[in-house]
């Protein structure tokens, strides 16, 4: 049968499974006896595993980055046009690894796992994990697949802050960290919508204090409602102005509160499709590690105090319309950097789409991170 | 016993109704068999009936602009510091009248009024209404109250919205509108974060289709949730930040769901005390008429072409940081205006405060507008 997806496409992939045995003691103090972590690998790792990237997802990101899970799996990874032979991160080059964090829901353990406590889904009892746990057990990954150190660690968003992370929890096993349209740590404004949205999950009488999965429902509304929420905040007024603008989908008012307008039908199809799909229970806790994330919080110190463990060389990118991951922060991690005499790229990509502009396609931007990683250099080739 | 209140204050003031037997024919269509209008007023109408200002409230305001209720009264008009003696919409020059709309719940027909043909509350049967039948009701209360023509009308924000289209229904009964914190329509983000307000409160159970009423219950989870969004927009990231940044109100995080941040303290408290006292049924009225409000809609044509009828001066103001209604936004209409060759003052007010600076005390706001109500000239003072 003749492969029906693109020759530059990675082609089908398989999803694997690491088993951890050890207790994971989590920043918050909890203990996860042990957990699973959902993986997928695309290109080869080369002789003196040189060759080795991690992707790091954002919010609603999995493991499964590129390629396909079949022949006739029309829809691929989340970062395909990021990832793949011939393009910005090239597996012809590198060994490129995609995981779901622990706390997802696509495979990793997470609150809809069972609890070997009882046998039931974790629920409200899965902890809520930080972003420094996270890459915690990125790196037991990383033993576990051999590979010391990462040319590179890359993240968009929530994504960047875990790259960030990795320099300095790690600083001798990363060489380079691409932070994409994130921050050194959420505003109150973005913290303000997260809040919204937790609350709209929380309130939800079908959350049933997280054990939803024991009585067989799920917080749809509130997670439909968080995700419409996210949705404003993910698109730039400009390009909600030009793809909908006020355009109607009725010939005229309806004086009701069906959907009329063309943004209200996006928004609520994007809500339905992801409260169908996802877990409330990871959302909340995804929400939260975003939150948290601030790596000046432990010392009470400046940005630049608190990058100082870092040794790898950077590429920050930020996008001119992301008015939730704003320039200006990407800016404030670049300062930080180069306070320390870090090298660092910065590209502040001129883009209309806001913040969803780190998963679309951009000539400028593309070329920015192929050159960025085409430049580095790795051993023998696999 | 001594006046406990300030003497630039109009004092003690006391809610008027208003009953229209006659039927109304909404813009939708709809029709009321009758309705009541609940105002105050403040100051004295002049011998020649000249002096008048009607204030249009915005999305959560009222009939109760100025002044208090009783001596013990704490807690003065919305918009207070702007109306009163020697303020800059002066009572002692002007007769100043504050109406809650029509389908408010705040003592005009709405949703939660008795609906005669039933005898219960209207619910779901009470229509939507727009700012074309606001202003309509407005203009019948005029007659009422033998206002043939006002000195002014002015509004922030939806309130914006009334004076701007009073000038177009009824171009000669307007001599000046002040169209504050306003746009001449919603952007299509505007009318995304209206849609999950709706959606936040239709899809409360405790909805009952609009019929909470007569189940006893208030959907008091949506309308939180949509009072909480509301709120992130009326400020600007700015003082969100300056005000709450990442300030904790624990000692350390929580790794929980409960308030940890400031800001979700504040976002919070501000939802609880909303939903305690508003109409849902209300709040999404008032949404679905800012998100109809446009001039250019029936005719399909542009902005300047749509101001046509309108024969007042205008005195157009914007705010730096307001992201909900930007300058931008203002300064189309200024342009249109202008385009008409009508005579238009506007001002753009430096301030940190987002939408919310329009309710609030600055010199150089405040100053305009005492400068351009002062140069009004009106006959006979009463």
């Amino acid at each position: 049968m003749a492969a029906m997806h693109p020759s530059n496409s990675v082609g089908i992939v398989v999803p694997q499974t690491a088993r951890f045995e050890e207790p994971l003691t989590l920043r918050s103090g909890a203990v996860l006896a042990g957990f699973e972590l959902v993986y997928e690998t695309y290109g080869s790792l080369n002789a003196d595993r040189s060759n080795a990237v991690l992707i790091c997802h954002a919010l609603s990101g999995t493991h499964h980055v590129a390629g396909f899970h079949s022949e006739q799996d029309k829809k691929p990874g989340w970062w395909d046009n990021m990832v793949g032979p011939g393009k910005p991160i090239d597996t012809d080059k590198y060994f490129v690894i995609g995981v779901n964090n622990l706390g997802g829901c696509h495979g990793s353990t997470g609150p809809s796992s069972p609890n070997p406590r009882t046998g039931k889904p974790y629920g409200a009892d899965f902890p809520v994990v930080t972003v420094e746990d996270w890459v915690l057990t990125q790196s037991l990954l990383a033993d576990r697949l051999g590979i010391e150190r990462f040319a590179a660690v890359v993240g968009g968003s929530l994504g960047g802050m875990q790259a960030l992370h990795w320099t300095l929890a790690f600083p001798e096993r990363v060489r380079h960290a691409l932070v994409i349209a994130s921050a050194p740590g959420l505003t109150a404004q973005n913290i303000a919508f997260n809040d919204v949205a937790r609350q709209a999950i929380l309130t939800d009488p079908d959350f049933h204090g997280g054990n939803y999965y024991e009585h067989g429902v799920v917080p749809r509304r509130g997670l439909r409602l968080a995700r419409m929420l996210g949705h404003i905040t993910y698109l730039s007024d400009d390009v909600m102005g030009s793809k909908f603008g006020r355009m109607l989908r009725t010939e005229d008012f309806g004086f009701g509160y069906g959907v009329e307008f063309e943004i209200e039908s996006y928004l609520r199809y994007q809500g339905d499709k992801f409260a169908e799909s996802f877990d409330a229970n990871t959302y909340l806790l995804m929400t939260k590690a975003l939150d948290y994330f601030d790596p000046t919080h432990r010392h009470k110190c400046s940005l630049a105090e608190a990058l100082k463990p870092a040794t790898a060389d950077f590429l920050v990118v930020s996008f001119t319309t992301d008015w939730r991951f704003s320039p200006e922060r990407s800016r404030e991690i670049v300062q930080a950097l180069l306070d320390n005499r870090r090298k660092v790229s910065y590209a502040e990509v001129t883009s209309s789409h806001g913040h969803d502009a780190f998963l679309m396609v951009d000539e400028y931007y593309h070329g920015v991170v192929r050159a960025y990683m085409d430049n580095i250099a790795v051993g023998g080739q696999a």
